[in-house]
């Protein structure tokens, strides 16, 4: 049985992870970087161990220090969370020669997932539908040319290793395609240690719904439903919910199906999320990837569902069996999720870190914070620029979007700007509150047109 | 329809009530003491106006200056809240002169629950069982006297207008009958404008179980099912949860019906709560008193049912049918109230207000805060000692108590002493975990000692 936990992360995530550890009885080690220390998973873990300077190839994407700390402290697991070494095969298969468990699938699973390109493949023999792209790793420049005239522009360049937003361009002409696969690469071997990037048709306008599963170690595949991740802005999430607005009954099931036979294909274990592009006119979707591990908006599903997924992540390394059925599970309510970062709405969403000088997060019926603010808090530069999480529930969509206006009227961040007014202006615009967006929703209807637009 | 409502109360209920208005697009109009000028409420109205000085009877129990505000802004409806004007029929008559709102019962049924020995009669006569006591209001010092020998100590002395564990005293022997009645007849006449006391003999050994109900203006009533308060001390209600672990399926249907009629007997409206005296051995209920309001411990209902009450609340008194039937009412989960107050457990829970310098309440999954405190708050020493209520939501009571143990440890107040410390004591403790206690459970378990005890 697994009685102390490391959790191998910052930030919100490893608070969350330490909550659910504290709620087992089990004990847990943060590690942090030099920039780090004021951090409050530093505070609230039972131990906690600087490992390196604030770069994070220093620090929290270094083995050595991490898994020193983990021998030392005895430490039964680890927890990745979610980017760092969340989806890195190479150190899932270090803590297994540690005797160490890592909380996340098989080597194997994170490997043929988290490469994209065999993910494809994979997909493919599962019978789960694929977008149109190359069949592996671009090798040459003028492989990714003659392909992208094939399938025709925009096109879009994808690193094998990539995730949460990083490592992926759309590429909208030629003369754009062979600079913008050199910087994906740079981008990649930098955040994931791995250059290869592949090409995809681009297509533009389509719902991001995902299926959250939860797969134990003996054979047992469940799905918790979907999650709407339609609200993106360059690729990157920034309001995700469940239900979903733009699918139905019959393909949500028709989802579920295909994320459970996606799962099996890799004898998949813990919880992991199959993303599609849905396609609202033809109700077609496609494989999009699978995120081998637990995602930024898992809290909308606890919220609708009253499972607790990083708990049940920690039961399957535990080797337990599920103790949910298919059919046990239930759907109440609707759940929203808007990210909160210290960027400039007004100013392009341009990052701005520093000391948050006064910190209240708002409170109250159907209201969940997930956060590693406090008053006083400098957020670092070197790592995302996430304040919080903030998520509203209600028993409608309706009651869930007035839930969060209100919420985000008395969330007070002082000393640097967010991006709680563009979420504001969101929550009253008349095509999301209408259900029937896609993901150019953004670019269609810019919510924040300039400094001025106040 | 209510489109502008007043809230006639301060602290967290204040916060808890513009939420709902919020949500509800109903405009907000605060009023204050000159003690509140910096409270969290004041800050998230619409609007907000001084009324008076600090001390409740010149502000907040004050009816000219409130009905003025009520009148200059052109408000729809008042909402009370709990406490101060909450109970008082005489200020919902006037209300009704002024053509406004009062989000409550009728005056009539106000009079007769309110006043606590014509509670009893009208309870008797609608069939539900009650304690033993004095017919009435206490006339004379003999007839207290004597009646106390009648039925033998312990007695508990009850303001007829009292309620929030104010305005009640047990007395355990003679000697200290008419000193306990003087003094609860000046606190009663201080609180609430009425001195009228009655006695009732002393139950010391049970359940505090009560159930929840909302009943239309067109004679649908529908409960919600019970909340337990037996942890107590002092009267005091600290800790909350629903379900209780005292009542089995077939008393929660026998109670819920009592309280259905005991609403029905008088023609009741609104939100309110009936509270019983629950032998365990017996399985025997009796009528306690009915809450003609909103009560403190309100979040634990809307977690297991998911009903916002103060939404119903306000549609209720905007002539609405309820659009929950009895049957549509689900019971999912566990959720518990811990009561964060001002007051240092070390030194006989001695209050304590002054400066929260630091304030960060706990977050994620199944976490609830109700607070009207921020870092920086002063809390003046005029009202109530209550920082938060910290409500905790699991699947079972287990994971709803591990779930509040770990936020209560993560739950910073710095700068006063506060409950927090004896929050994780009862945690931990082996009989509030076997959820076999009654209300002497303080008594008999001293949580902690002494100002050594830590």
């Amino acid at each position: 049985m697994i009685k102390k936990i490391l959790i191998a992360n910052r930030g919100e995530i490893a608070v969350r992870i330490i909550r659910a550890c504290k709620e087992l009885g089990i004990e847990t080690v943060a590690i942090y970087s030099e920039a780090d220390a004021d951090s409050l998973h530093v505070q609230l873990a039972d131990e906690a161990y600087c490992i390196g300077p604030a770069n994070s190839r220093e620090s929290y994407l270094n083995f050595t220090p991490i898994m020193s700390v983990a021998n030392l402290t005895g430490v039964d697991a680890i927890h990745p969370g979610y980017g760092f070494l969340a989806e890195n095969p190479d150190f899932a298969e270090l803590c297994h020669k540690c005797n160490v468990t890592f909380i996340g699938p098989s080597v194997h699973a994170i490997q043929r997932m988290g490469t994209k390109d065999i993910a494809r493949q994979t997909m493919e023999e599962a019978g789960v539908p694929i977008v149109p792209g190359t069949k592996g790793i671009i090798k040459s420049d003028q492989e990714a040319l003659d392909f992208a005239e094939e399938i025709g522009y925009p096109v879009i360049v994808k690193a094998t290793a990539g995730g949460g937003g990083k490592g992926i361009r759309v590429v909208r002409q030629q003369t754009e395609l062979l600079k913008a696969i050199k910087v994906t690469e740079q981008e990649a071997e930098q955040a994931f240690g791995n250059p290869g990037v592949y090409l995809e048709k681009f297509i533009e306008d389509f719902s991001h719904v995902e299926i959250q599963i939860l797969a134990d170690n003996h054979g047992n595949v469940i799905h918790l439903g979907e999650r709407d991740c339609t609200v993106q802005r360059r690729l990157q999430k920034l309001i995700e919910e469940t239900p979903s607005p733009a699918i139905d009954q019959e393909t949500r099931k028709r989802m579920g199906e295909a994320s459970i036979n996606a799962a099996k294909a890799v004898d998949y274990s813990g919880a992991g999320t199959i993303e599609f592009i849905f396609d609202k006119k033809t109700r077609d979707f496609y494989f999009m990837e699978m995120n081998t591990r637990i995602q930024v908006e898992h809290p909308v599903t606890e919220m609708v569902t009253g499972i607790d997924l990083i708990k049940e992540q920690i039961k399957i390394a535990n080797d337990q069996h599920l103790e949910i059925k298919q059919t046990d599970v239930k759907f109440d309510g609707w759940a929203i999720e808007c990210r909160i970062n210290a960027e400039d709405p007004y100013r392009d969403f341009f990052p701005n870190p520093g000391e948050i000088e006064l910190y209240l997060p708002p409170g109250g019926f159907g209201i969940r914070i997930d956060s590693a603010a406090y008053s006083g808090y400098k957020i670092p530069p070197y790592y995302d620029s996430m304040i919080a999480k903030l998520i509203a529930y209600g028993k409608t969509r309706d009651e869930a979007i007035s839930r969060m206006k209100r919420a985000l009227s008395e969330f007070y961040v002082e000393g640097i700007p967010t991006t709680i007014p563009f979420h504001q202006k969101v929550m009253e615009h008349p095509v999301f509150l209408s259900g029937d967006f896609n993901t150019k929703f953004l670019e269609l209807y810019p919510i924040i047109d300039s400094p001025k637009d106040e």
